[in-house]
């Protein structure tokens, strides 16, 4: 039997800088998947269909609701919002590596699904630089910055329930850290009984 | 206060690589401290008082294990071996790393008294593999190999107490497994509690 991929899922406060290290992160490693999310909303210019989201009718998202084929799903001012579940168990499955970039409320969407996924809280160094980022992103108008920021603290209280802290100072030492994790992460001792197994019996793990 | 260290114990069967991926270990790192050993056994040509060892005599010895200053001890083929707590214990105060390298039943004690150590488990390739690389090291007699042989079986028996494991195919893959266990145990959430309660109480973690 193929070993099980690992779901590994970066989270953290709007602005944080996940979704720069998520890139980064895919960038550097040829072994790792990213999971798109399906949304309802339109294309902003420059997104592509199956590349940055799955584009689709509200229609067809309430039925993938309605069929529990989205492992988290939530309203964003008026949008839909989803992670599709077979892709993510195929993948899995085969023995590949997923990775998933979304906010702390979806993460725990995600959490009581897949306990045995990797939740990383992607830290921001400050929240002063957190304003800083959000507003510089020029993506958000000034009331939903005010929004976010206010969100902040209350994300900041579901740090505890992930397995990992990453302070983003730096993209390339948070990147750094979190490919460090995947690789400790398939070395733990739960996900290589098998392999113990084998050595023991075998006296071999070929 | 300073962040405690982590104390790493590279542990697995006798003559399965542990000592030449701890010395490769901390070779390329300046920020991890190798615990030396005391023994009251006498110096191989080439051995240095406070380098390889603590050379120390049986009476010295038995105060240590009396006064309980040892983190584990053992009598192996009629010398003793221990690890001594204290410098261990003001290394991590001071928040530094450690490095151990232990057979297995010494591990087994320590993580008696540090549940919190990061315990890594180094597997062979193979058990015949094993046999070969016991037989060239060329230190111990046929009787002595056929002994190491017989608790190689029992020593994996210990594997699944171990919170990592770590096969020894190659050691530069082997030893940047064990620096990524090292990183990724360091961004671990229950090391982190104080960073998230300080950019939660005052939005900042400096």
């Amino acid at each position: 039997m193929a070993r099980q991929g690992i779901l590994i899922v970066l989270s953290g406060p709007s602005g944080t800088g996940k979704g720069t290290i998520c890139k980064a992160l895919l960038a550097q490693s040829t072994s790792l998947h990213y999971s798109i999310s399906a949304t309802t909303r339109q294309p902003r210019p420059g997104e592509v269909n199956g590349v940055n989201y799955w584009f689709i009718a509200p229609d067809e998202f309430r039925t993938m609701v309605e069929q529990n084929e989205l492992l988290e799903w939530a309203e964003v001012y008026g949008n839909y919002y989803g992670t599709p579940r077979r892709w993510v168990a195929d993948m899995l499955h085969s023995g590949q590596d997923v990775v998933l970039e979304i906010d702390t409320q979806g993460a725990m969407q995600i959490k009581k699904q897949f306990p045995q996924g990797v939740f990383v809280f992607i830290i921001p160094p400050s929240l002063r630089e957190l304003e800083d980022r959000i507003v510089k992103r020029g993506a958000d108008s000034p009331a939903v910055i005010a929004k976010r920021l206010g969100c902040v603290q209350e994300e900041i209280g579901f740090a505890p329930q992930y397995d990992y802290a990453v302070v983003n100072d730096e993209v390339a030492a948070a990147t750094a850290k979190i490919a460090a994790i995947i690789l400790a992460e398939k070395c733990r001792m739960d996900r290589n009984t098998d392999l113990i197994e084998a050595i023991g019996k075998r006296g071999s793990i070929e």
